[in-house]
């Protein structure tokens, strides 16, 4: 029998969400700036201090709780097959240059939290909200699906013949990272020139337009040129990058996320589905782009689900339970 | 209990070869070229009747096989929830400007495969020699893995967390078809401008030297610096592809096949990694290329494997049943 609690945590760059629930919804929340400071177990500690506030405030008896699923930013390394964080946003480490107030090389995430829960589940941010549309969301009947996200940086959840793609370190849907420009002088926090996120991030179309990209966006709609000209480019190698994996997996239907999607998406398909439609009919007809059925929460209810019984997931269908995420009173510890 | 005898069908552009098989290995096969005139039946037809043939040859009844594994080229449409082919090389009317001898818009492979057998199992070839690889040859312990073919075009088998990716249409693989260089007036048999088989594949690079690929190749390999520039050009963009499906996937080893790296692989394999290892570490360390276990025989193989038992199984790996192929008289049929 699966316990009457679960923990679930959001691990991304700005901010960590620790969210404790039971069968009928979750019961509380506590979000904190990531932790970036101190020794590399600082992060995992973290995690572990705010699932226990928000047990205090739900009034859960936090030794009663084993099982934690984590939603976070990656990439993943194993180390002793334990997954640890090699985030550039996190570990700075990394790049010579970082300006991280720390000098990580990793984060040992899963065998912190191990020291403390017994079941422990960690998947890519885009993974678990890959996870939760499809089992609460826009996906409920796709079995080759992907959930996209085109925000500061841009992500995939990939999911074919109805299996969530993992991969040797569970990378899997880094395509943000696939090269697709000979000539591109854009470069990647990684390091590529020409990759899809040197070219459309958020980040990088701020550079180009010096602007917000949600500036640029705005002012593309209303007939700027130069920023017509940088939202018409983003759109073609967006549409691109969803052919390509149109083309090495054979989806069928895409969710986009993120910011850059949420605001302009109605007014950036026609550009994005001529780059698909328009080549390889066998592999892209009947391909469709899809709004997200979640919104706000969907890597707190994706964290969640990861490490739910089909009880839970039963129960939580029939009350719609995500919905109460807009409902509980926003704590930020203190 | 699976019956005393197996069929595999591996559906080339240019040929058909057919194989009988018991639990010990192959008895006989028996080759044609590919049906492409008459009816669209006629390739589903020609399959049966090699495959009579086939079992004349190793006198066993035709009619006691109910089984057929099938690796073919694709790509797949489904109609009726069945596959069709909609191979460019097969079918006349895909493109007006085929000089093929017939106007197929698709060919109805299982429909017609289905009124002799019950059990009719069919994959794209480059994911039943990948399924081949990881039953007998050097994938055995890979669960993050792909067959790469690179000869006249460019194909690819994925499997990631131990499962073969197969798609909505059974398509997954067509990474030949990923869009790579902005600028590239290499056009594709699919239609795309720059995509990874238009740049590099058998046909592009005969194109591009004015002679045959193998012999592109040794003029390179002696020193020949117009031979050189295209080479080291295609090295480059067969490692960037590599890196791309590494990074969509998180793969960790790709064997490569195909007549360009069968005999040029170890010349060309310093460049390819060059481009692979210099990328997002977290991804691409310990990424590994690889030499197949099986040689010529490994489409036949795969199509066999993909309808076999575990006693099967072991018995074909008891005796390496697959060396038989080697073995087997050849047969075209009359």
């Amino acid at each position: 029998m699966q316990s009457l609690y679960l923990a679930g945590l959001d691990i991304g760059g700005t901010k960590v969400a620790a969210t404790i629930s039971d069968i009928n919804g979750p019961l509380a929340r506590i979000t904190e700036p990531t932790a970036k400071t101190g020794t590399e177990r600082a992060l995992g500690e973290q995690g572990i201090r705010l699932l226990k506030e928000a047990c205090a405030k739900a009034s859960v008896n936090f030794d009663s709780i084993d099982t934690v699923g984590v939603s976070s930013c990656g990439p993943f390394i194993k180390q002793d097959n334990l997954i640890s964080l090699v985030a550039p946003n996190i570990c700075g480490g990394i790049n010579e240059h970082s300006d991280l107030p720390n000098r990580w090389k990793s984060v040992p995430l899963e065998s912190v939290l191990r020291e403390q829960f017994g079941t422990v589940v960690i998947e890519n941010d885009c993974v678990s909200a890959l996870a939760a549309e499809r089992a609460f969301g826009a996906l409920q009947q796709a079995d080759n699906c992907a959930y996209v996200t085109w925000s500061t940086g841009i992500g995939f959840g990939l999911c074919v013949d109805g299996r969530l793609l993992r991969g040797k370190n569970g990378n899997a849907g880094h395509a943000g990272h696939m090269l697709m420009s000979e000539d591109s002088r854009a470069q990647c926090g990684c390091g590529n020139f020409g990759d899809v996120e040197a070219m459309i991030s958020g980040r990088n179309l701020e550079t180009q337009f010096g602007h917000s990209s949600a500036e640029l966006f705005n002012a593309a709609r209303a007939g700027d040129s130069k920023a017509k000209a940088i939202a018409d480019e983003s759109a073609k190698w967006f549409g691109r990058a969803l052919f390509n994996v149109t083309a090495v997996l054979d989806i069928g239907q895409f969710v986009i996320g993120g910011s850059v999607w949420q605001h302009h998406g109605d007014w950036l398909l026609p550009q994005v589905m001529q780059e698909i439609e328009t080549r390889l009919p066998a592999l892209t007809s009947g391909v469709t782009l899809l709004n997200p059925g979640l919104e706000a929460y969907v890597a707190d209810i994706g964290a969640l689900y990861l490490v739910m019984s089909h009880d839970w997931l039963d129960a939580w269908r029939k009350r719609q339970a995500w919905h109460q995420f807009d409902r509980l009173p926003v704590h930020e510890s203190q």
